[in-house]
């Protein structure tokens, strides 16, 4: 191949690849020529070859441009090989569910945006870039910015739990904090304990580190099942446990005080060290909030993990952790995963918080969200088959539902997603591929026709799986 | 204890903690009731023995605030331990360094803001609240926003390096990238090899994912030692080599074409997987950008980690992996590591990149860079120590240099940050201890008096050492 008809293919298979697309500038002569070390008069070839394919267009004085629609490629092009290997079935579609625009978000355990402050917090980082302007753009401390650390220990100091701001660290949202948590604790081959189902993030994290897993079940009435934890922690040692108290996903359950305590106890005796996800904690529908097992922590065994996601905005990707005696190393952790947040969603969240009423807002949030579970869960009486179990909770975001005989959750959430409607099949809340006939529903949206519409043929689909 | 004083008590503590500070509201009454399980009188009583003990102050119909000068508290207060223990002694105050406002940078290898664009990133950040709000606030997908991702890959384009967006993952900085890359292609024990000196991001990631290293020394002229490296591949398996070939962080040094592609046949012949940061590509003061090992990638075995951390903004937190085949695998590591980056700083950089011309602007910051790095080893000549030596890059942002017999890096660094100078002991950049009669200066900041005064300064402490 001549140099010019290589350089010219490269350059194909950059508009046929979309790197390229129909108006844009080709790269200058002069920038062809030396990028790929080729004489001026053999990047005009190539650009003329292209021109002469009808694939870009000279424009005097401008230089070369993609045609506005260029013509199928000659030939197959050749494509790096990007291929797509994922144990759990459904996890890659779930990952990229997350951000789709075109689905019915029912697998999003977040609030619908409409139910966020998004106005006031846009006019936080407005005011954070007006007035801080090189703050915001510059690294943050690995730590976090202090001021937003001292607002989340007054939050504890309001729910009657001592945290000094000197042990928050801020994180990318929940999941970084579990990570680090994870990283800083245990090392491979450790066994942690957690709740089984539970949310797939969690067991994400534990697979990847490389850790042993043991799943405990909650009780049938609900609740940690702590004749179940006795054994556990009796048989061999346990580094960590990874736990959601309050309004746990996917159960909804939450643990109560009396068990709190016992099972802090029980872990104390063992030397576990608990991981809580305390998440959905301030999404009590009630307004009641449950307290963090930090709150009955007197032996400092307890990490716990928050995050303004579920509350304020989940793409500002802030959470925190309370690292108590482990927090140097979770630093440390955090430097060499992300050396630290952004700065300008910390100013800005530090901003909203003070200017405005929290306990107003999540008052506001909480009203919206009982509603939707308890339309969602009527339309499910109304819709789906008659023996669809659905959990009742009093706080969080989702609905954990288990399908009649001969259901399918997985395979309801293929067809849901055919039909652009988004659910999470059961599966994904196991390591081990279980609850194959449940799947999780998020109260995150308000309701109206097209939610009930969707709920109707969520309901038919099952019912063609059942009949 | 009665509970009203224990409940005081806990008040008391959040007050000298500063959880609460002067002038801020103390819970309502019926809050700190519901909180901490007693009755309103109890409550009251507590408010009551903190306006005796002249902490609080009761204003009519608004409750109780802290006092505005409280005096110090009667007894000392319990605190939660929060030991420090880091490896390498110098750890800690870097990564505490990399925000602080109070110092004279020079240990930042980042260019100064007023080096950076940030009028025009503040009017894209601005600009995407206004127009995509509530796409700004929620979750980004996990690989990342769609449109900044085929602009990265555009940027390739015109580096003549085919990259397909659809392998580009962003992530938060390169920081986020090289410990991706690990995690989704080694396992603990495993051996990876990386240079010496190196960045101790890199040294820190590897520690913490339980690698094994095998240190490659540069040869004496500058470039990698491919002897050394014939003999460290044919030793023991090296499941992944992580390399700065472009302006090598601390050395400056840049591999020519010729020693990527001995490199990259050297690697393929034994399977090693070679993780590049090529964060400073970019920065060649000369404006000739070395092309990235992914340039001479026939084997499909390089991961590239990028960044805008050092050309734009480090406080956004963006950067990206060119994945190839490890794209898949390095999405969902990025899922568990912290879901997706946000939001707003992707849709404000793609943004940014359509409206800007590139180029025009780092032309600008390259010729700083370059004027600044010539400055400072002006004056490192004129104030140091005669037989300081000084590398003499021709891109990136660092200098490197060796003081003479007696000299001491890490006592430099502590002696520099008494005087308000930060600078990087040599020591930080090696896994064992090495290079402690070494330190690296950054040459992102713009030459002004200030700092020819701490120049001179740091030419003195040294001299005091050798003397």
């Amino acid at each position: 191949m001549l140099l010019y008809e290589s350089l010219a293919a490269q350059l194909r298979e950059q508009i046929a690849a979309g790197v390229l697309r129909a108006g844009e500038r080709l790269p200058s002569i002069r920038r062809l020529a030396l990028a790929h070390g080729v004489s001026a008069a053999t990047a005009v070839q190539a650009c003329l070859q292209l021109e002469r394919e009808g694939l870009a267009l000279a424009r005097p004085r401008s230089g070369y441009f993609v045609r506005a629609q260029p013509p199928a490629p000659l030939s197959p092009v050749p494509r790096r090989r990007v291929p797509r290997t994922v144990s759990n079935p459904a996890l890659h579609e779930v990952i990229d569910m997350l951000s789709r625009r075109d689905l019915l978000p029912l697998h999003a355990a977040v609030p619908a945006p409409e139910l966020l402050p998004g106005t006031a917090l846009a006019a936080a980082l407005a005011r954070a870039l007006r007035r801080n302007r090189t703050q915001a753009l510059d690294y943050a401390p690995a730590q976090g910015h202090p001021p937003l650390r001292r607002l989340i220990a007054q939050r504890y100091a309001q729910l009657a739990t001592a945290v000094s701001p000197d042990e928050v660290v801020i994180t990318a949202g929940a999941m970084e904090a579990i990570t680090l948590a994870l990283r800083s604790i245990a090392a491979p081959g450790d066994v942690v304990l957690v709740e089984t189902p539970t949310y797939h993030g969690i067991l994400q994290a534990v697979a990847a580190l490389r850790l042993k897993v043991v799943e405990l079940p909650h009780r049938p009435g609900g609740g940690l099942d702590l004749a179940r934890l006795d054994a556990v922690l009796q048989d061999a040692p346990v580094r960590a446990a990874v736990l959601v108290p309050n309004f746990h996903n996917p159960l909804g359950s939450v643990a109560s005080d009396a068990d709190k305590q016992a099972l802090l106890a029980r872990c104390a005796r063992h030397g576990t060290v608990v991981i809580e996800d305390d998440v959905y904690g301030e999404l009590a529908w009630s307004g009641q909030r449950p307290a963090p097992l930090r709150h009955f922590d007197c032996h400092g065994l307890v990490i716990t993990c928050g995050s303004f996601s579920k509350t304020l905005a989940p793409g500002l990707r802030t959470g925190w952790l309370l690292g108590g005696e482990w927090t140097d190393a979770l630093v440390r952790a955090k430097y060499h995963s992300t050396v630290g947040s952004p700065a300008l969603p910390q100013l800005a969240l530090a901003d909203y918080l003070q200017r405005h009423d929290q306990e107003r807002h999540l008052r506001r949030l909480r009203r919206a969200l009982a509603d939707n579970a308890r339309r969602l869960r009527a339309g499910i009486e109304r819709h789906w088959p008659q023996a669809t179990r659905c959990s009742d909770p009093s706080g969080g975001l989702s609905l954990w539902l288990q399908l009649p005989p001969g259901g399918d959750g997985t395979a309801l959430f293929e067809a849901a997603l055919a039909e652009g409607i988004g659910i999470s099949p059961g599966q994904l809340f196991s390591s081990r591929g279980d609850y194959r006939d449940h799947l999780r529903l998020s109260c995150g949206l308000p309701w109206d026709e097209h939610l009930e519409r969707a709920l109707r043929r969520l309901g038919q689909l099952a019912a063609a799986q059942v009949a």
